[in-house]
């Protein structure tokens, strides 16, 4: 994969062409590296388009065509588009990862080859006490002492278990070095038990565009793990250098928007009507009525 | 989409290159045409080499992988190549095209757009009687006298339909010339109704090699029909542009191989032990009987 | 498939037991049969519960946790209910059905089987004029004389392409009556190429719940075409008899709910504050302005 | 979930509903147990009959059927089946398990749940070195001594970092007992990242037939890890308890079938017509010709 130009009749994106084949770091060992991309802003248009036939006389602009089509979730042409990626990340964001199952993946395999000694160790500003309010999620930060000492304990802990891994492997590729000649080496796919699912892997991901509108609009979010979030930023990232315009309407009907409910609804016609609502008089539930008022950005 | 050159870093297939763009002609009035790719023969391996990671010191020949992974079914290095076509196909060959899932589809909308007055009409070559062993294929060809015949009735046929479907649009665009200013036109989503299946639609579909190989061992296969065998040929031709030493092993391990059951492998046993099997003394249904001795190309 | 019942210890939902084998007729010739189905609103909860584990103590209600997975969105337990569809449905729905892609099919099949005389020919209400602002869909109804005429002309497409259809086949089975022993019968496969979209079709359709209110999210909308509509109904009351509190909660969130854009949250903040905001002074383009003020059900 | 039985008119099998519910052990602390499933051999059979309309008149027998679709590889009937699994499993197991795309999962979530001190130790049998010829696979066991050294090593591995996450957690529900109340607890989501992919995690799993016996011919080949294999051959005799027919044909056709190239099938018939073919004339690599000579089980 070297980078040699070379001239081709398919769409191309400077933006993107840029960064080809660059590696973008996230969290502490990982990276995203674009390997691939199909297609563009127009192509999804172009694709609209031989929906539509002759009934779009009227040159409609494509930011407006692409617009209306994100808006009414006409999702086809978006996949029209697509992305192949080259990911380092940790195995418990793998295992969040995977769950998407719209994509092409083909994973580092540790029952075929040794795993390096790479771990993530989470920043101390990213280690925070169990949330009171919500389950699944993190809540105050620790002070740095607090942090020092689990950051510390995670870094003994992985470095215990790369020690039993090699020991097991005593192989005398890589890095373990010298191997012990009087006793065998367990099998990698035996051995590779005793890591931790903070130990990195890699992967070549592909995906086509609506897919990952979609995982954005889930691991972008506020509510995914942060691990993963941080990916996401990248990604939205490479989103935006390779599709503006579908990227900017993505932001505003999907990111940016809030769904009301029914009910959430009915509140908001009262409200314009200048009643007093109140979570009482609201028929939602506390936690809908706080949604509510969130996404209103006020008090009632 | 011009067919100027522009400088990337991604790979490129210059046989398909040549191509690109290109209405291939299919039937009497359909085609294939390719609008994009991703990857080529290297990038398949490229994946597959992420998977194997360190444990492939040994620089393998390239087609070699190519044909280990094929024979042995590991099939998401194929994933890795996308295709992008743009085709005009009788309906009755999308309903059948269609059912390949996992692929990304835009289709020619009907309620949108007026369709042409574009019908497949067989070559008289292609008429043939119901097989009266196959329930579901062809046995000989009619006579040229019948073959005109028949021809000639199904020419007739959509020639009504489309008279009745611009009389139903009453729509002054397109060939209907001219329009009764008296009278209401149909909604297109209406109209549409009276066409035959043998009328001709447009897609752009978009699919991994994987799945386009799938779709060539069914649908290039003399079980198939033989309009939709036809546009099979014309990938099977497209692919071999593209990725020459992945379709040589879909050649060799799919196409050209054939399955021996259980059973079918006993009897081979005996048979090479010298042992004189008979359909009656194999254990085989007659059926069974006769493909293993066509696949062996014998008679026992 | 006799109607006795027999003992099991799986999930039963006795209101759907009830219809079950029955065809509930949909459109003038076509039904929707449920064949099968697997699990209850309680499967649903059962499955999040494992996602959760020990982390759920406080015994949250059913119907709670029914409504908060649909709300944010957590589509995966409702993929753990599964139904089997008898469908008998006109071709040209079967095309718009068949996009949705995570279904499992087995259709009739043309080639193998001769048709029935069945063809769907839309009652005089429902014969409207192509609407001149929607590109995709119907206008004003016919009047009673033009519908008349119009179903008439479809009455007699559908009749001439049948008869088009049993002189090709010359087939002395099901409804051709007599064959012409002096004349070969065409392959089934080829003769059907003659009948009109309008042709009834049957399948066997099974999906998942996530999946089938997808469906229903799109094909119950005003903007499916009414025939598919109909369909789209009919499984709405089933999914209401199956899973209740899944489909109230679907018409809470989905069906019922509206989604403001980035654009149309700052509009409604606006409102609210008591600003006197325009179309013009809005931001957004008529369209979108056209749609917020319709979803708010007011003008301002 | 009680074992009380409810009427029902759905297709039931007694052979699997004999073990509805009951978790089946597989490796040391995992198991599968079956929750609901849809369908069985007759269902297959009548999803075939829909597609072949009034074509079938003569009744085929169901088995030669089932045995005809497996055999043409007539995949859809058989997504006509579907299954509901309760697994528990290892993690490492599970991260092979879900390259498995169709299917439905909702697994214990270790952001919102705390994990059972529940990790997988091998047997001591099963502790094998590292294949020299193949770098995906395990070669001779290790002596009882070394076995019983790796198992220990194994086993306080998985102890030292239990009680890292019970100390990070610092949390006083569960296995914890008592926590500290000077120091905080870390988020569930961060404290799990030290846990070794043996241990145990739960999932259920949904699949279709079709699905799972691609699923089952991939697992349960000796090229899978053991402990995959494992879990496919309790599914193997769940799969024979629910659907014999097919299970029946599917060892026939898929698992005791071999594919012959379109060059090991020139070596065939060269054999049969009492060649005497060695590998360097046979134009098949040594491990094609290998594999040729294994499948027949015999030298040459």
């Amino acid at each position: 994969m070297t980078d040699e130009r070379r001239p081709t009749k398919r769409a191309c994106v400077p933006a993107l062409e840029e960064i080809l084949h660059n590696p973008l770091p996230v969290l502490d060992r990982g990276f995203v590296r674009v390997v691939d991309y199909m297609g563009d802003d127009a192509a999804i248009v172009q694709a609209a388009r031989v929906s539509y036939g002759r009934g779009t006389k009227q040159v409609q602009q494509d930011r407006g065509l692409i617009r209306y089509l994100l808006r009414r979730r006409h999702t086809s042409p978006f996949e029209m588009c697509e992305i192949k990626l080259h990911v380092k990340l940790p195995m418990f964001v793998a295992r969040q990862w995977i769950r998407h199952r719209t994509a092409n993946v083909n994973e580092y395999s540790a029952r075929y080859s040794i795993l390096d000694r790479e771990f993530y160790l989470p920043d101390t500003r990213q280690l925070a006490v169990q949330s009171s309010t919500n389950r699944q999620g993190r809540g105050a930060c620790l002070s740095d002492d607090q942090a020092t000492e689990v950051q510390a304990r995670m870094a003994a802990g992985s470095a215990y278990a790369y020690r039993d891994y090699l020991w097991l492997l005593n192989d005398d590729t890589g890095e373990a070095g010298e191997s012990d000649p009087d006793r065998p080496g367990l099998a990698r796919e035996l051995a590779r038990m005793v890591l931790p699912v903070s130990a990195y892997t890699q992967w070549y991901w592909k995906v086509d565009l609506h897919n990952l509108l979609r995982f954005l609009s889930l691991r972008a979010d506020p509510h995914a793990q942060y691990e993963i979030r941080a990916y996401a930023d990248v990604l939205m990232d490479l989103v935006r250098r390779w599709v503006p315009m579908t990227l900017e309407a993505f932001e505003d009907y999907c990111l940016g928007a809030v769904s009301f409910s029914r009910q959430g609804l009915a509140v908001l016609r009262r409200l314009l009507d200048g009643e007093a609502v109140t979570q009482e008089t609201s028929g939602l539930t506390p936690r809908e009525w706080r949604e509510l008022t969130d996404s209103l950005g006020r008090e009632f």
